[in-house]
């Protein structure tokens, strides 16, 4: 299957290192937006064009991993591709996401292309595991839990302070609250009680380290509705001890079952992530293997995660996957 | 969607009590070997119909749920009732799935019907997990853990020895071997470093307790490869608190990515069980509303949970699924 890369930040270089580690897969390429002579790929035999190209080289590319960002990039990137490709995308705007597929699916499907949106690990495989367990037990409920993990729009939000030089944020679940949940409580749970946030902030040159931790605590929507915890640390400790991008979290689904419902379940999916794009990469690249299948069988339009059955992820034959995993 | 139960013992019990927590399904009957009028449904209007009747119930079954065992029922129920029926199964001799899907799969084409085998949580659930962890990151490690729950058939084994007048079996996951698998140390674990053997056993009057427990720790393939432990106690005991039939475990999957591979993950999938039949038999209600759904498509012979998408599980829209869960 060949396959190529449009937008090549830490998620394209995610699936460039995914793609090789798949003997299935050849990547044709990456189309990036800079000039291609400024972009260093992992592996030095990628060819790197200008994303301008791209319809030139329409016809050696079975699927397009779309790597762009899901506030600007993608929401028009994508539905504009799929006019063009088999197409799919990480867009995670959860609040968005019918909008985004009607206009992919509207553009896929006169095109007679396949597109699958939102594919990772939330919205992605989280929202596989919440599936499959909302319809094995209907009418329990679901808990997500994120981290402990880096958030980057929580560092980023940082960053933004005056006097902040550098800052990592990192999204820690509640012990407590996790425990409950899988004693089958069903508690009710404020964002309070869910996750801490913990920060590792370094300051510029005679900062007011006071205010700014002040202002890291009360800022609206990042941090003030949640017990946040701020550690100022030097440069070469943040660059030695928070360099990485880990991230993970649970779903964590408690039901019943029986004549009375009597009786109670729990099922917990969990991912601990040493690199949050990689993994996502990942992802992208084994959806980008069953858009590729089913598009040869004949499926147009837009899908998601929900729509692909989990043997076609896997570049092996259903008899094997058979044999070996049931 | 019209199911019907054939075959009535604990999990044809938790097809009845699961099938009536869903509204979209009705339920037809169950179709018993024994003679009808001693059969006690879980709901009284539950209609009981002799197996033999089966046939003449075609027209109003859509998918007909068998709650035979797979030793010697569903090798030849499968096959036999998939030339007349859509079918589901929980057929778990994993040795043995290759050649009942081979056989399930002939009658169920050749009759223009869908089968699905081998629904449940291992093989079933477990089998999915490890399908898209492995699809996600090849060239990892799956590792699977039971426990700590009820095996029938080493409970069973117990109460076959000389002197015992009941007995029940607990198989319990070793914690360091959990441990070291999540940490990525990728361990070659023997069979007694994974799991650990619970017995609790209630002597026949004069029975000699230390010949007893000699012969379940050296009884081989059961217990011999196992460290095991026996507690002998009271009848009363025993119903007070080993009466229900718990069960569990997890799927541990540890991989890794990037462009040396120096980044490590784990994805871990684990259910704890308060009823094993009942769970294992919502399984089969959710897949049998697949079964439905994918034949009406126009899918025919026979499949197995790695060839159905989760969004067929659920009775929701697909907008409606898409809405909620990504």
């Amino acid at each position: 299957m060949k396959i190529a890369i449009y937008g090549y930040g830490n998620l394209g270089r995610g699936v460039e290192a995914a793609c090789a580690a798949c003997p299935d897969m050849e990547l044709v390429g990456i189309f990036t937006r800079r000039d291609p002579r400024s972009v260093q790929p992992l592996f030095k035999n990628t060819p790197v064009f200008s994303s301008s190209e791209v319809l030139s080289h329409k016809s050696e590319i079975d699927v397009l991993i779309l790597c762009g960002g899901s506030a600007t990039d993608l929401p028009a990137m994508t539905p504009e591709l799929a006019k063009h490709f088999n197409v799919i995308d990480s867009f995670d705007t959860h609040a968005s996401i019918p909008e985004h597929f009607a206009a992919v699916h509207s553009a896929a499907e006169e095109s007679g292309h396949l597109a699958l949106i939102s594919a990772g690990w939330d919205p992605g495989l989280f929202s596989i595991a919440r599936a499959y367990a909302g319809a094995i037990l209907p009418g329990g409920q679901a808990y997500t839990f994120w981290g402990r993990g880096v958030s980057q729009g929580h560092s980023d939000a940082i960053r933004r302070i005056p006097g902040v030089k550098d800052a990592r944020q990192y999204t820690v679940p509640i012990e407590a609250a996790l425990e409950s949940v899988r004693r089958g409580e069903n508690p009710q749970l404020t964002t309070r009680e869910k996750h801490l946030r913990e920060c590792y902030v370094v300051l510029e040159e005679g900062a007011d380290a006071v205010k700014i931790e002040q202002e890291i605590k009360t800022m609206p929507n990042y941090f003030a509705d949640y017990d946040t915890s701020v550690h100022f640390i030097s440069e070469e400790e943040l660059l030695r001890n928070h360099a990485g991008i880990p991230h993970g979290g649970r779903v964590i689904y408690t039901g019943r079952s029986g004549k009375e419902q009597e009786h109670g379940h729990v099922i917990e999916y969990s991912l601990k992530l040493d690199s949050n794009p990689e993994f996502t990469a990942s992802v992208l690249v084994a959806y980008a293997r069953a858009v590729g299948r089913m598009h040869s069988r004949g499926t147009v339009g837009c899908i998601t995660v929900l729509d692909v059955a989990p043997g076609d992820l896997s570049p092996r034959s259903a008899a094997d996957l058979r044999k070996d995993l049931l």
